[in-house]
């Protein structure tokens, strides 16, 4: 998995079975791996200026590089090799995700899926969001059937929150059907928080939320912060950095952030703008949330974390980690899950979600 | 199939069989759709100058829908629906190929197989040359192992040559085997011909080579042309629009052609470049051949042909038509059977061929 936030690449290897009618998992190795400086740069650089197609094809073969020496680290650190696996599921590097283009959804990842099966000597299944767009649907979440299969509870009302670049959450109603799952998208993750950490403080993220608990609010960056549309929107939604990328967030700074502010101020309002917007998602379109089930890049941060759980007095807010998912390795689980779908011909997107016309099998697969 | 000449897709639907230890087809029907004039408009841009990501996204999901619409008219042709096909081959657009990049080959080819998985109904089967490509080959030339099953003979030393966009050719020894199989791209096949005749003339091609006849040979572009190190490079080789696009020519026919000169002279000039530049590499790497048969656009320009027999007077030159493979259904029918392969889970390179390090299976497959 490599997402939005563009920090690398997470690496689970996973066994997956059937037990008595429920589907079970084991992680048995985790490897994160940064993407080189230059490769990161490149990426963002094309999702933010015209570049030659010859560029877009060396980063859909050098993301493929990169994605191979992640496998082959992470099985080394459990002594296996990637020849032994039954397949690896890659999700590429999103670069454009538009699902309500004109003429029906467009999207693209970047990352050549049949070099990879060479490379590593197994079957690779990638593209996973193509055939949900291709019918109607978003591409996007896909991470709900996972939460379904995993973290559903016959006794409580669920909700999981995926804090990568972007945010998502995932809602399960006590001893739900696939077909009562919810999931949406929510707005920026900490894609904006990492920005703004990188071009005041030269961090790439803000540490366990230090910088953001030493600032205050600023109230007009706030207050237009709240006015975008795609936040109180109703699900179906999905985003990307088309929506909240660099640029649009350089806009809203100069426009209402005055001079002389510290930049503790600006981290502090991005970041209570996360968490009000997850919380004020699931206050509008979850119904009842008991427990919420924090992940990706933000569970790592506390003040976010405490900035849940005081916006959602009412729900046990706790980390993925609880159920024994390391919360950097919970998307890569997801879509090491869906490959194994994929080469059981099951469907895996969940159509009330995504908003397509029917489930589809996702993915390509590529043979060695 | 749709190639560098970006003329459009051809669409066949062919049955493949096995019969006493060969390989056997059946032509079902054959289909020509031009380009929608702004998508093959977009398609050369990109190709010329930076262009946003978001674009790139747009061709690839824009291509699918026009593969999806040829398919569906060749199988509305012959009273069929695309959900009876068993496998869909496409080989996407080729917007890069440099299989001699610095940190190994690099291609992409645009035209989402997921997407039109979806929209057919059926198997489809994509992405063709990455896998040789990462094996360290060139990714092409593909249609070789099509040329051995379908064309090689047990009494003739054969050759066959694909007049597309880039023209390529594949050397079948008396009785050879699949080892003894040579095959390279020589260089431009149409690419310039059309290029000068659509800035001269406003025409896509030159009908049957008229235009060609009437002209007379240029000597300082005809030198020119013939200094391409490429040409006479010895195989492996292959090459694309990177190499032999309108912007390389642009830049010959402002140093080497005079004012005044009719433009019938460089349709000429480029017309015998071609035919040049095809028997100048059967005479330097083919060694004797007794038949060339012909296929691609160029083989319905009958100046071309001429000149191809007077090029070569010891050979037989005729068209793939004699065999039952109308010229423009030649590749669209390799692909065709490199999907059928795929789903056999068959190899469909020669590595002697393309240079890659073994035989791989190639392709992606997407299920609906």
């Amino acid at each position: 998995m490599s997402g939005t936030s563009l920090d690398g690449v997470d690496v689970v290897v996973a066994e997956f079975w059937q037990e008595r009618r429920r589907r079970r998992f084991r992680l048995l190795g985790h490897h994160h791996e940064e993407f080189p400086p230059m490769l990161r740069y490149r990426l963002l650089r094309a999702q933010e200026e015209p570049v030659s197609i010859g560029e877009v094809a060396r980063l859909h073969w050098e993301l493929a590089r990169c994605y191979a020496d992640a496998v082959h680290a992470c099985c080394r650190s459990i002594g296996i090799t990637p020849q032994q696996l039954d397949v690896v599921g890659v999700h590429g590097q999103t670069v454009w995700h538009e699902p309500a283009a004109a003429e029906g959804g467009v999207g693209l990842q970047l990352g050549n899926v049949p070099a990879l099966a060479q490379w590593l000597g197994c079957p690779v299944v990638g593209d996973f969001r193509s055939a949900d767009l291709a019918q109607g649907g978003h591409g996007a979440p896909l991470v709900p059937l996972f939460d379904y299969e995993f973290l559903r509870s016959p006794h409580e009302h669920v909700a999981a929150v995926n804090l990568g670049g972007m945010a998502n959450v995932t809602v399960l109603p006590r001893g739900c059907s696939p077909a009562q799952v919810r999931a949406w998208d929510t707005g920026p993750g900490n894609v904006w928080i990492d920005a703004a950490m990188e071009q005041f403080f030269g961090l790439r993220y803000d540490p366990e939320g230090r910088t953001a608990r030493a600032g205050r609010l600023l109230m007009p960056l706030w207050r237009a912060l709240q006015d975008i549309e795609f936040v109180l929107a109703p699900p179906p939604k999905s985003t990307g950095r088309e929506q909240f990328g660099r640029p649009h967030l350089r806009a809203l700074l100069q426009q209402y952030v005055p001079a002389r502010v510290p930049a503790e101020d600006i981290v502090h309002t991005l970041t209570r703008f996360t968490a009000w917007s997850v919380a004020e998602n699931l206050r509008r379109y979850a119904g009842s949330v008991e427990r919420l089930i924090v992940s990706g890049g933000g569970a790592c941060n506390g003040f976010l974390l405490e900035l849940l759980q005081q916006e959602l007095p009412g729900t046990v807010v706790m980390t993925s980690q609880e159920y024994g998912i390391p919360v950097l390795a919970k998307e890569a689980l997801c879509f090491a899950y869906l490959a194994y779908r994929r080469m059981a011909q099951e469907t895996g997107n969940l159509p009330q979600v995504t908003g397509a016309r029917c489930a589809v099998r996702l993915g390509v697969v590529a043979l060695p």
